[in-house]
């Protein structure tokens, strides 16, 4: 057996998993909330339901890495810092050159940085802890996972926008996609519950989590993605617009006197449920208020709307469908939603049985077994994926067999 | 008999078509060209192919009308300015307030002027016409017909955008749609070939000219359409992007030093095909290339994929499809083009049988009597909408009923 270590940094926080591997035993978890704030907060979960916190102000990244393994040693995890023999790092931009993890070198480490254009707020982050954990353990073993990997080799038909050729060619301009490692891992996971090749299958994964997206595979390839050049576009979400009329950003940036970053601010952080609710992102806040809030309601109804229509647009395009995957928060604890979902698909063969769909987070077929699509619950685990990847890519590696 | 107008009034040019009603008998028809600029080019078509033309300096909107009606008195068309008893004017934005098209008075002249923010290059211009209309000829009965009125009362969750609340209250942010009238005109047309009620039938109308978009029809009513709050989103168009992500409009702003409004005018003049194609916004131009050229190839793939699509998505809110119908430039000529977008929809039915689709600009069932879904070619015509509204709306006008 051997420890490994999943990595998701964003600005102020710092979610982590180690496993051991082959098992994937999770053997603890945790997170650094308010990163780079006063009074950060440092959570692990371990052994039989121990729970560990810790206050302090931890005010960069180079801490916050170091306090994680002192306190998996001192809390008895880890014996030696070099018990981890791999780290596998969330990366938000992959952008088209990688369209799968790979092996941190100093060549690959320079690209994601160089990404950076296409997530500002992510890519640097998760570089600067590659390089941390470079210095803090010179000899393990980094691989980074990319929330877009998965859809860099998208058709590019479906891929492109219909603008002047020359902004993709010049500033990559194109649909990235994300939540990538999501879709990866129930799309694989879909297809060993159905007990059939993920390349026979016409699959649609709907992640629907606070952010929220859709994916199209055909062929054993996802071959189209909701979200767009950035994580905005798309159905709609807990907070952001998804597809909206580019004029209408425009005439809105005039009509309040903002700027164009201001208005795309707003279109992430103060649009979806909570700008359509006017109560919250929550789509369970959003269900207990429905029956006395029209607002509440029609922000659930046109949710739906939005993802019945890029459901019903893909099976356009792949020529059928064979299953639905729902994933994520809401796709894996929304009852309701899910039924709603369902109903409205009928057409296509999509239903749900009403008992089967009785069931939170866990992974469930959830049509009746002579329906013409299988519908199931497959709850998301992007770290485990990020820990296969480790052990895929580094299969050469030693430290990785013991 | 009775003759009434159709104008089609744009920034630089003003179209034209006079009717004898109620035989729905064009009479004449034209249009004036370069308004506004010098050497301005007046053309009148009528009597059995005559042509007439006059190049001059038509500075002024009052001049062209005045022009028009003297032009017609010349050549013998009317004996008198008099014996045009009605004048149908499209108007581009027609807000929510107009569901239906409507009666000129002095309310609802002033209503249209107040919608120019929705319609600033339109409203303004058509609004102005029908003022020099009221001076040139005081008592012809005037009618306003709507690019948007089809799209007025569409279910809400179709309608409203996935942003504050307020916006929509505050602002009137919503999706409009455009090309309300050729949708009208084409799926009544339909329902009348297929010998049915409109409101029977779930139908999905493609209006494929320089501007592209998709209109669903259930229950008699239309229920989604693919343009926005403006016609630059939905489907790729000649020149327009159709639908992107508003993220992308700001990072290649930002790239390009360019302002919001430069944005928005590459989104509508210089995307879509012409954009991708980096040859022409003309689908004909791309199907020529298209065997020894890329580029021209892929725009035509990209301008299916994003019909098959919304297809598939109004397939999904409608659960169902009972016909599809083409119109307008490329809907009613482009044989290889239906063809594409009927084989790619093969799962819903849709089906087109090569000999019936070798068609041209004439009403016709393409597809085979056994198709699940009907496939039909239904040249658009705009003008004898308006002209018809004009007759329905002014039933009780006794100089319409000679």
């Amino acid at each position: 057996m051997v420890k490994v270590l999943a990595i998701n940094a964003g600005s102020s926080t710092l979610k982590w998993k180690l496993f051991e591997m082959p098992a994937e035993q999770v053997i603890a978890h945790g997170m650094i909330d308010r990163l780079g704030l006063a009074d950060s907060v440092f959570t692990a979960k371990y052994g039989d339901g121990q729970v560990f916190k810790l206050t302090r102000d931890i005010k960069t990244h180079d801490l916050a890495a170091t306090l994680l393994l002192e306190q998996l040693k001192d809390l008895g995890i880890i014996d030696h810092f070099e018990d981890i023999v791999g780290i596998g790092h969330r990366v938000v931009a992959g952008g088209e050159q990688f369209k799968d993890s790979v092996i941190i070198t100093e060549e690959t480490l320079s690209q994601i940085e160089d990404l950076a254009q296409y997530a500002p707020l992510h890519n640097p982050t998760q570089a600067y802890y590659i390089r941390v954990f470079q210095r803090l353990l010179p000899r393990v073993l980094q691989v980074a996972v990319f929330d877009t990997s998965l859809f860099a080799a998208m058709p590019k038909e479906n891929f492109l926008y219909s603008i002047p050729y020359e902004y993709y060619e010049k500033y990559g301009a194109r649909k990235y996609g994300a939540h990538g490692t999501s879709h990866r891992y129930v799309s694989a996971r879909a297809a060993e519950i159905l007990n059939r090749p993920l390349a026979d299958l016409k699959l649609i994964t709907l992640h629907l989590g606070s952010g929220a997206s859709i994916t199209a595979f055909n062929h054993g390839q996802a071959v189209d993605t909701s979200m767009g050049f950035t994580p905005l576009a798309g159905i709609t979400m807990g907070t952001r617009s998804g597809d909206i009329d580019a004029s209408l950003v425009a005439f809105l940036a005039e009509k309040k006197g903002a700027t164009m970053a201001e208005m795309v601010d707003i279109l992430n952080h103060k649009s979806g449920l909570l700008g359509l609710s006017e109560l919250s992102p929550d789509q369970r806040d959003l269900e207990k208020a429905a029956p006395t809030n029209p607002l509440a309601k029609q922000a659930l109804d046109i949710f739906v709307n939005r993802v019945v229509k890029y459901v019903g647009s893909y099976v356009a395009t792949m020529n059928g469908l064979d299953a639905l995957v729902f994933t994520a928060g809401s796709g894996e604890n929304g009852i309701d939603l899910r039924q709603n979902i369902a109903d409205q698909l009928a057409y296509f063969g999509v239903q749900v049985d009403p008992e089967l769909n009785h069931v939170r987070g866990k992974e469930q077929i959830i049509s009746p077994a002579n329906a013409a699509v299988t519908s199931l619950v497959v709850p998301t685990n992007e770290e485990l994926m990020i820990v296969r990847d480790i052990m895929r890519l580094g299969h050469r590696d030693p430290a990785l067999q013991a």
